[in-house]
């Protein structure tokens, strides 16, 4: 037990660049397509929403795309984050596998978000955009773009999911701490919101009509733009620095990952982390597994099908073809919001239907009490969405254990939780359900897919 | 700008030893005094709470005791913390000043509090106690004795205060996912808690009452001690590894502190990154300017008495010679739980009188401002204790401004406020009131301070 529990790089060891998979992929991604026309759209298209140096990125085949060092300047505050060996954890199994993770709850946000907001900020305030729109469930994703349009002297405008808004005001306050200003959506400041207002002026939100209502405004205006903060691919790419300095620190502990589990909601932090591993295995190198654990309730990746798909609600956006459970599927309010979402980053789904990666999913009280044995043996309470790459990482190591092998497994631990105790406290008041989703509602949403012929 | 922002140092370089201010005392500390006899009391007298091995660093005149190894071992789960330049809020500022910041809100609790509570659980496992018990309040303190009394297989009882029990309950989930028990305090378990309800059912609760309950339990169990998470010699002296890393760090940075910055509730924090430089330029080194930062509304260190007082309102506990309001008063409910105690640490008490450190009071108000001023530059939203530090760093810079001198600040961020939301929440909402305590009550309670010729 007198090994190092801790790796920790040097600030003059994060990387310099951002690693690209577009550039290693055997089948180049399929095309987005127009949500009017339904033909593949160019950089131009995007630019209402997006400002042109995040359009290059988005289309990039390019395998190293540089951090600039504003950028890497604001990822002192945190980074390099520490990536930890679980020997307390191992021990508690008593699995021969040796169980590496990556931890991202150092941010100030207390998750991996921050490593997309502060360059979209960057490259926003840098091409004079005044005003970032988005959308936020639980409110990782809005903290963190308030966070880093403050640094960058930008108005940052976030419509909530209006259960969320109402259910965690504390979220909203960190918002507003940041100096950001945070709408119920559905809200009235949007034709969109309006009109799904009038349909149900009690509608409890989704993220999908969140997306359209922030949408909406950034088109609408010149000087404001539109922020995701997952699912498209610069976004997975600003995430790859999870992955990248993991490799280094998996050569500090000399030791090289058999397998590495992610949660997948969107895929940013799972891109993050298993990209660049990916990538290395195929450029010849040594091949980990890749797992991606989503939620039983919101399955889009073991229970949806892979076609074009909006990526809203409102139907602004452009078609993606992603594993997708139907844009107006709507997924039973669970615990981990960050991974309530209908559709799959087309790059992770893409890799899928390669045969690149695995999926798998569990239901939120097994994550729940994987989160708390998590907790009572490396001392970090996860978020509840983390806790589904904890369930993974665990089935991994006893999987090991039941086969006698020394396998080593690495996971990305995305957040902490200490935003989310109110539901660790449902799940010890043993109020926590495992609702499941309408088995009809996702039959309707998938028949209601655009009829696309590419 | 392309200075580093973050001093970080290896795990290698994590110290191995605790430094005692004891050693350096210009005047020995007055003697603690039995709650009977009212003299001076010897190890023996404390068995009933604490372990040996603690007691005797209670009372250790050496100047550094070793961190046993399976202690450092848990540290290096969060430690060596991270050490910031703040270049931003200098910026922000407008100030001539360098302005450095200690960073504790990495640990598994969020605060600076495991630093104790991680030694207190080895050396009560060691001796072979089984349960501990202890209160606490906002339940950081509570926190992290779980998170620690888990690693170590001691079952943990915490008081928690009742008003905080009822209104923070998720700060009962945090303890409750560590695997320790939570009970609301007065409760019906100890004979203190029965009779404070059969005067009062409806009790709030306070934290010498928890204290009291806490100490009446591990009195009369053989297999249970009693924990404290401030004030005592032994809890300071765990905290000075906050100041000794600082040290390495500041040398990393080619810098020295003029002024060295603090909040003080029970003292621990702050007696965490001042005592070793207090210590340094008591055998001769450089003396920078410490600075205690009180909160306005529970003002021991600038408005209390130097004199004789129990720990406690049932007056159980010792007799410490402290500045303190009365162990009778009750601090109105302000927003930094960890600030509202009636006494302050006999080292910290000590050494104010000795004209060794300044004190200063700040309203609950104008700290949040300040946190708010620094969440918008440096990204870290500050526990509300925290804030304290950081609005007297502020004031130091802003002072450095006035005066053109580019002295160099250091101050101890303890914890980060994610746990504390609802504050905030209320902060932005205009509701936050800087309630001021009552000065017939603070008269009363300073009337009935024990009378001790010592």
């Amino acid at each position: 037990m007198s090994l190092p529990t801790k790796y920790q790089l040097d600030e003059s060891q994060m990387p310099r660049v951002w690693y690209n998979i577009q550039a290693d992929l055997p089948v180049a991604l399929p095309p987005v397509l127009h949500p009017g026309t339904l033909q593949p759209i160019g950089p131009a298209d995007l630019a209402p929403l997006f400002p042109m140096d995040l359009i290059l990125q988005e289309v990039s085949t390019e395998r190293e795309i540089e951090i600039p060092e504003p950028v890497r300047e604001v990822y002192r505050l945190w980074r390099p984050s520490p990536l930890y060996r679980a020997h307390r954890l191992e021990k508690a199994l008593g699995t021969p596998a040796k169980i590496f993770y990556k931890y991202e709850g150092v941010s100030p946000a207390g998750s991996h978000k921050p490593n997309t907001a502060v360059p979209q900020a960057f490259f926003n305030a840098a091409a004079g955009v005044k005003r970032l729109t988005t959308e936020t469930g639980a409110g990782q994703w809005g903290t963190s773009l308030s966070f880093a349009g403050q640094l960058y002297g930008l108005e940052v405008l976030v419509f909530q999911v209006r259960v969320s808004y109402d259910q965690k005001p504390y979220r909203r306050a960190v918002m507003e701490t940041y100096g950001a200003r945070c709408l119920p959506s559905p809200s009235t400041e949007t034709a969109y919101g309006r009109s799904v207002l009038a349909e149900r002026p009690d509608h409890p939100g989704s993220l999908g009509i969140a997306i359209s209502e922030a949408v909406e405004l950034a088109a609408q205006r010149e000087d404001t733009k539109y922020a995701l903060g997952s699912v498209l691919n610069h976004v997975l790419m600003h995430q790859t620095i999870v992955g990248l300095e993991s490799i280094e620190q998996m050569q500090m502990a000399n030791a090289w990952p058999d397998v590495i589990v992610g949660c997948t909601g969107g895929g940013s932090n799972f891109a993050g982390i298993t990209f660049p591993f990916i990538g290395h295995g195929l450029r010849g190198g040594v091949k980990p597994r890749i797992v991606a654990v989503e939620p039983a309730a919101c399955p889009s990746l073991t229970r949806g099908r892979y076609g074009y798909d909006f990526g809203d609600t409102g139907k602004m956006t452009p078609l993606v073809k992603m594993h997708t459970l139907g844009s107006t599927f709507t997924p039973p309010a669970f615990h981990a919001g960050g991974l309530r979402y209908h559709g799959m980053a087309p790059l992770v789904s893409h890799l899928k239907e390669l045969g690149l990666i695995e999926a798998t999913a569990y239901t939120q009280t097994e994550c729940f009490a994987a989160g708390v044995a998590f907790a009572r043996s490396e001392g970090i309470v996860p978020a509840p969405e983390a806790n589904h790459a904890v369930k993974g990482a665990i089935e991994e190591a006893l999987r090991c254990k039941r086969e006698g092998r020394s396998e080593t497994i690495l996971f990305n631990l995305c957040g902490h939780g200490h935003f989310d105790m109110s539901a660790y406290q449902k799940y010890f008041a043993g109020e926590l359900v495992d609702e499941s989703y309408d088995e009809k509602e996702l039959a309707m949403a998938l028949a209601g897919l655009p009829s696309v012929s590419a």
